[in-house]
């Protein structure tokens, strides 16, 4: 019998991507509800659960695939906003980024630096209401 | 006036991609010499020889984007000897290369881990040639 | 002597994708006139008009190959729309959208869900308004 | 707890793609056994053994798929294969492949009626080969 | 030593991309400063200044490349502006993007004449604005 | 009624790919005869008939565009062949397939490159054949 990949893979969903993990699988609810399922079931809780890759390599990996396919903005705006939460830097992501135009060309990473800024800029928004609001 | 982006960049490929880069840059003497130099000093020059990133971490976005893009398997098999010789593990190259099912899809995966396997089975025949002339 | 294609072509068009196949076609008429002329010749007066595929399983293939390509949301929306008329359900329409996780990554079948959530509710609402006016 | 989708999953897949499917699980077993695991569980213990989606129209879909996306042609081989497997007739192959002209151009189209033929030529040569033996 | 790539390429960047390649590098200030650098070094100081291929070809290539990799709609924006500014006319323009239907399929081709309309619109208001003003 | 797009269309296949194009052709004919048909009408008998694009534009707009794909080798190398033929220079196909990597990257360009090296040996192994016939 199979270990609970859904308990653990939503736990793993949590951790990582916060509420934008959440709100894509709400997303998925009304239309395709097993879709949510599986989403959090083999992505989180098969492959972000083993061991052999620390969570930030795996962040830095996904960021630059997304950014080099350059056909996934909502996607990799979840991740680069994930890969903050395990402690990649802003400079690690923009580091990447830049890497993919030799990989993908530079439109790629001109779309994706415009996607981390917008990242970037609700992140320090919410950080500045959270400033004002603790004042 | 520049730094010396063409000789930091030999540099750094022969401590990256060793042998299999040397040779991408003396494929293209014949038909693209200027391309070569373009090739050490940009990627090699500039990218790789910036601060904000380490090297495994480097090449973990590289064997990530190649295997999701799919349609570069020559590139594939040099940057995963090069994440060898940086220090990412086989183990680690394949944990990067089987995520990528989940965002290029599984044909992009197992083309991935087909070029890993080519790659873990040269290094181990070279071993053991090596082990041979030792003995 | 060939067939007359365009007005093959254009009843096709209009059979299947509607009023949507149409407003494709008047945006053309400005900027590139024989464009129109030959989406209406080759794709549907061609292809479309050939009798060994059935039109559910036309609609099936290009659903499938828009939502792994990725990178052409206004055309999938056309298309979906197009599905639905010649009688494939939402549901199968999801299925083949979800499917697509496997062969072309979780974003792309991501991406293409939430353009079929928008097509899907744009007919309920025009369905919603037939009904009012009927009333 | 889940019901057993590895078990499922290997039934559906000899089902399906019979032998060409089993070698692709057997290459897994030394460079990356749980990813054999994975791919039994997630794409054919989950996503095939739905039952909102007949198995001839899953098939259309794949083909038309990797036929567009043009960079998996070992996949494309194995799913063109299983299509035959589960009742699409070789003429409705060749239509859902030349379709793939009007959605990502005509090389995708040549170079996946050029993987048909070779399957189609293998499956020609086992025919002959058994009728020889039964004579 | 080098010769001054950057003053070369940022004026290469004016004559060829005008105000709308300012914009991109102005873009970049904030988060990846030294990526403006590259674009303005590599693309503009090293390939544009090649003697080997005239502007117009170089433009023409590179409308096609981005229609048919259909991923970059932000950059061919400026790439077809940069064609007008060169000196390709707009029925050429047109022609290269009609003529990606056969190689990148119809929706990478619909879509690249979406956005030459509206390049092509934002230039006659720009041009009856300043017959205004002159009037 | 149309014009005879099969005969004009056979005419500039074989005025520009000349022996490349027809084997293209004749490798269809078992599989898909009505697709060899549809490929001489539409790319050649419409598009390449056109006036508004000089044949050398064309040439390197295709060429742009396959290398920028980056998975369509075979049909590449005839096009690369098509393009000596129309007048396009080896150095003027180097330059454009250079320029790739800034729009799809060093891997993209890489294998282009790869690909004109291959196309200009066969050109000059046939060349000097022909010099020692004639000796």
């Amino acid at each position: 019998m199979q270990p609970n990949r859904y308990e653990q893979g939503l736990a793993k969903l949590r951790e990582i991507d916060g509420e934008a993990g959440q709100r894509v699988v709400d997303c998925l609810a009304d239309i395709a509800p097993d879709f949510a399922r599986y989403l959090i079931e083999f992505p989180f809780g098969d492959i972000y659960s083993r061991p052999g890759l620390d969570l930030k390599s795996h962040k830095i990996a996904v960021v630059a695939a997304l950014t080099a396919l350059g056909n996934a903005a909502p996607q990799l705006q979840v991740h680069i906003q994930g890969a903050l939460n395990v402690g990649v830097t802003q400079g690690e992501i923009v580091e990447v980024i830049m890497q993919m135009a030799v990989y993908a060309g530079f439109p790629a990473a001109l779309n994706g630096l415009s996607t981390a800024r917008e990242v970037f800029a609700a992140v320090a928004s919410m950080q500045s209401a959270a400033a004002v609001e603790r004042a």
